[in-house]
């Protein structure tokens, strides 16, 4: 489909945790959570996630005319009700615009890129800007110590409108498969009708979030490996033309799955996971953005999105920047 | 587009409440219930909200092969992660199936019908099975009588593929608009980072339902008109032409502005409120499966779906069924 990621933008809470800060608040040494999670420092937002993602939105908007449409693609609401993408409009100061919330947790924004390639392929919108934002920090269990030194806070957007005839950029392909099977895996189990906060059986931990990190590395790892070859044969493109690998930063060992694949480049992958931890489904954009904005990523780049999120789900793109 | 609607799904929760059940619980009398809510009975669900879209998304595939893609379409999920798709997957007993949501509160099923078509339209799909399944009744505030009255239990499910060249159906047209001055008049606002369990200023209430109904109605009815005559507008649709109009069941006031708008005949609005209440994004879709199961409509009839969502937003369509 041709689509064309026109404009970009980015927000970095200026407030750095890092692993000294938090090492007494899961009981644990620096070295262990270097070890465990490879997450060295993590933003922490001051501020709620439709500021964050209205402040990513508008950089991507970069002063330009209004979007036609609005997806928020994150993997924690503001609140259950209304959907966050009315409040990003609110923040941004736009009015009429539709707007709704595409969500498969860290997921979501490789899902949503899709959704509106084919939006803009059915020629229903002709600018629509995505925007991931989350605050991960909100929701860690430090009895948890290995997810809670993962999570951490951030926004990134896209604008993405119809590629002229003369432009390379198209969406060549996509690939998505949930496995419920991992679906307790990992869980905010809160939040909705079945552990509700007016239950006296729901416990402070169940709005926090919970994971199994081992377990979903065993599953994700072969999943995300069969879902790359799969996607390499179907498109028949050779991995030596993959410009750059951008994945969600789930964590340094899944960040280093992809380096150490065998099948890409280990400086093709764009890791940030050391620096911002896992900021759920503004991870994935959050790299692309930052890859874009120190010049390793240039137009006319073939770059492959991979990731794992809550589901169990396992989702890949292919697009031509 | 050139989609159909090819099975239909229903889930009503057995146990039913009459006014006369939650008039001592709200402080009310029946007949105020009646007069404000126009609401006479509710089903209230002892099952959560992945067995009861399981079980309309079970019937709607009428024990044909498997959907390729599962949406999503309800107001409430069952947990804040992973996102409801994965739990219905689970409980259809399939596995592979990629799954994610959408989500615009009340109208998440006239989103998910346009996204459904155009991914359709774009051939990444062959056999969509959307799922709407709500439990309004977990989350009422009995300090609110007004709303309290109004929620009620249910789930549908359509399963949407592709129509051939001998059918009529399609979806003709797809309109939606956010109006974010109007984001606090329906809320839950907990259940997201906003007010947060863990956060000492998070009231019971801030998890349960609130809404302005006045202030929305005035809203919506003026947006609401004005969204249809644009639809017609744009169409070239003649009112009398369209054989249904299956709106959001919001409350008996909002569904009789449809039936007294002057614009369709009253006996063409489906109207199931009375019975069932304000079911939240579950409303439009069973009301349009209790329709073609009572054999009102029938295939090749005209269909405008119409309705508000919190936002706040309007949205319509009008499909060929």
């Amino acid at each position: 489909m041709k689509v064309k990621i026109s404009g970009v933008g980015l927000y970095l809470p200026p407030k750095i945790e890092t692993s000294a800060d938090i090492a007494p608040l899961i009981g644990k040494s620096t070295q262990w959570i270097h070890e465990k999670s490879g997450v060295r420092e993590r933003r922490f937002s001051e501020i709620d996630v439709d500021k964050m993602g209205a402040i990513a939105g508008k950089e991507a908007l970069n002063s330009g005319e209004a979007p036609d449409l609005i997806i928020n693609a994150s993997g924690v609401p503001k609140q259950t009700i209304p959907d966050t993408s009315t409040f990003y409009q609110k923040e941004m100061g736009f009015e009429g615009i539709p707007s709704f919330s595409i969500h498969c947790t860290c997921l979501s924004f490789i899902t949503a890129l899709h959704t509106a390639s084919t939006l803009i392929f059915s020629e229903a919108y002709k600018r629509i800007l995505i925007i991931s934002a989350d605050r991960g920090t909100r929701g860690r269990n430090f009895n948890e110590p290995e997810s809670a030194s993962l999570l951490g806070d951030g926004a990134a957007a896209v604008l993405v409108e119809p590629a002229c005839e003369s432009d390379n950029s198209e969406l060549i392909y996509y690939n998505m498969e949930t496995w419920p099977s991992g679906s307790t895996l990992t869980e905010v189990r809160g939040g909705g009708t079945n552990k509700h906060p007016q239950d006296p059986g729901t416990i402070p931990e169940d709005n926090l979030f919970s994971m199994d990190g081992p377990a979903i590395y065993k599953i994700a790892r072969r999943q995300v490996y069969k879902m790359i070859l799969k996607s390499l044969k179907v498109t028949g493109i050779d991995p030596s033309s993959i410009d750059w690998v951008v994945p969600h930063q789930a964590s340094g060992k899944a960040v280093e799955a992809y380096r150490s694949s065998g099948i890409f480049d280990n400086e093709k992958v764009i890791d940030i996971v050391s620096e911002f931890g896992n900021c759920v489904a503004a991870s994935l954009p959050m790299a692309l953005v930052i890859g874009i904005n120190d010049h390793r990523i240039k137009r006319g780049d073939l770059i492959l999105f991979i990731g794992t999120g809550a589901g169990l789900s396992v989702a890949c793109s292919l697009i031509r920047y």
